[in-house]
């Protein structure tokens, strides 16, 4: 007998409905004789109508009143779930945060997990309850509600695996992570264990399945997490330590990226501390910079990209075309119409000839590259948008579908 | 400079710009120097639905997981409203009943408050803060969260000004308390002082403005409640000692209440223990039964009439049915087409001829009384349903329009 975490994202509790048949999955595990510690997040819709209200009000809500806010939506679906479980015949108690408590840094809209108590829980398991836990919530040492950020329900969920050595499933509404975006590429295969850092640039680089965070809590602790759907019944994706991975591959995933813009400084003068003037006044504005290509000079002057997200890029633009000047550039292009396709995988690592075979099959489809950002196990491509599906179904075919041609060597 | 706890009900705050036109009222009080803790009910329907959802679920909510998920709508009000004050420039500081903390008993959906901490608060108050207090909340000693029953934030509002020794306002939707509904009585005139005593009997006979228990609690400590509207700027009707009233009227209302069913059990034998037998069987059943009329017997036979709560009528008749077989008795009949007219009144203790002049108005607009209940400060008439608001305005007129004709003693 364990202990079995299983964390129901949005979606998986839209509705009453939903919610009943996010029970029964509890129920079955139950039945198995495993005991269940239920991580719930808002029901679908419920965090956007919080935040629509609070915007109503002011585009600048105070962050610890924002907290108070969307804490309700987590509270109010772990009540309905935990009145279904009841009506499904299971006792079942539903928790918010603070009364766990998990303790958070002070941090509100975006805290971090400081400590879990288990005692309740282990108390509430070895009684015969099902806890029923709000995602998303914290407390702080002074008794304030905090949340942990957007998808913060998967941080919670692992952390309360990883509290109480339990194992960790993550319900949501594909059935796993794939190799790619299946509406992209119907080819794509669903990806039966990958490995922690993997997970994490696929979700960096626009693979939408995990928070972040969540993934590099599990790695910290060494959760095994398990994706799977609340809707189909199938094994999903595990999560897990690189060393539990049997088949390494050198390409695990395709991703794209189509939320960037990429903006050029045209015609800089090639001298010392340009750059830095120019990224620390994107820092200041807090604009993160992405991907960033500098070609080599001529005559003195070089061209600089950079690519930042799209919603920032009417903003980035402006600040440099005001630093150009300073630094006597000629000129300042945006593009909006670019996409970023990437491949990971650990095998990449010790792999040869993955790089020359990426940018091999884009020049065979007539795909242009403007910039390459690398990773130890990734490359990414920014190119232009209209290519970025076929792009994605190109390099999915070479490398997964006909993958076994790149040659792996054992690292031991 | 003072504290006052400003309550708003659930109209008050029932979207974002009532809640701005709420927080106005707040402001003002400020700037005319004093403290203010406010309370805020749920959004007007938030509870309805959270309720409707629940019984999507079953049609019997555990109570601990209800009160979970009625308390999200008080925190989400509280939220929003400390928002809002913060927009305008005030310090507020939301906190749900466990931050405070309210402690109560462990009778989930009704609970009883037993102790407030009062700490926090002062300190909040003493830099400067304005605390925005969820009502209707509480949390018992094992940290689990309790509600305080339908309309329980008058009661927070009214505990909260005890323990901080306040005076409490009640914003609501109408001016005040009036001397008859309004809308049946167009002369009917705002009350400017009431007696806890004499609100508790409006309340009883279907006057809607306080929760009951908010006005026992307020009685018990001698907190003066201001009953006022969120939406005109006018004075409202003060709530206070009886002392305090230096206008005694024999009749300080008249209610009217049409939310009760009579049901006369024919030619029972006059017998010792029948009625037990009767009212003890619907005690079993959880009915309250209102008013009780048994008519002097005639050859050993009587009528015993008694009045329930017309959602309780259908069950009532089937449990005295079963009973009126086992007493003898040759039929049950039931009336759900009755009104009871109450008027109410501290002067009625030292009045003459205040339930005779009633009975006589009544008889002089040709209504007929089926039964009659009387408490020191109060007559209730039973009538057809179908003259209640021709009693009402008649009973309006001769004892508060022309109330002066009614001579009241003094007391001393």
């Amino acid at each position: 007998m364990g202990i079995v975490v299983q964390k129901f994202g949005g979606t998986s509790v839209g509705s009453v409905e939903r919610i009943e048949n996010a029970a029964r999955r509890v129920v079955e595990t139950l039945k198995r004789g495993d005991k269940v510690v239920v991580v719930s997040s808002a029901m679908a819709g419920d965090t956007d109508k919080l935040i629509s209200l609070s915007r109503e009000i002011t585009e600048f809500p105070n962050e610890r009143e924002m907290d108070m806010l969307l804490a309700t939506g987590e509270q109010k679906a772990i009540a309905l779930f935990a009145m279904t479980l009841r009506k499904l015949g299971y006792p079942a108690i539903s928790l918010c945060g603070w009364q766990v408590p998990i303790v958070t840094d002070e941090v509100h809209t975006k805290a971090r997990i400081k400590k879990i108590g288990t005692q309740r829980l282990k108390n509430l398991i070895n009684e015969g309850y099902v806890p029923v836990v709000a995602g998303f919530q914290g407390i702080t040492e002074d008794w304030e509600i905090t949340t942990l950020g957007r998808g913060g329900s998967d941080t919670t969920a692992v952390a309360l695996a990883a509290a109480l050595q339990a194992d960790c499933e993550i319900y949501t509404d594909v059935t796993g992570v794939f190799t790619a975006d299946p509406r992209i590429v119907p080819n794509a295969r669903k990806i039966p264990y990958i490995s922690y850092e993997e997970m994490l640039e696929l979700a960096s680089l626009g693979a939408k399945v995990m928070q972040i965070r969540s993934v590099e809590f599990a790695a910290k602790y060494g959760v095994r997490i398990h994706v799977r759907s609340s809707f189909v019944e199938e094994e999903g994706t595990w999560i897990v330590p690189e060393d539990e991975i049997m088949e390494k591959v050198a390409v695990r995933g395709i991703t794209v990226d189509t939320k960037e813009s990429r903006i050029t400084v045209v015609r800089v003068p090639d001298k010392p501390g340009i750059a830095a003037k120019l990224f620390k006044a994107l820092g200041e504005a807090h604009i993160v910079v992405d991907m960033i290509v500098q070609n080599i000079s001529h005559e003195g002057y070089t061209d600089m990209s950079f690519t930042v997200n799209r919603s920032d890029a009417p903003k980035a633009e402006e600040i440099v075309k005001k630093v150009s000047q300073e630094i006597g550039a000629s000129a300042v292009v945006r593009d909006d119409r670019v996409a970023k396709v990437s491949i990971v995988g650990l095998g990449m690592r010790s792999s040869y000839g993955t790089a020359a075979k990426m940018f091999d099959v884009l020049s065979k489809n007539g795909i242009n590259i403007m910039a390459i950002s690398t990773s130890e196990i990734k490359i990414s491509c920014l190119i232009d948008e209209k290519y970025a599906e076929l792009a994605v179904r190109a390099l999915h075919e070479a490398f997964i579908e006909d993958g076994e041609e790149i040659k792996v060597e054992n690292e031991n």
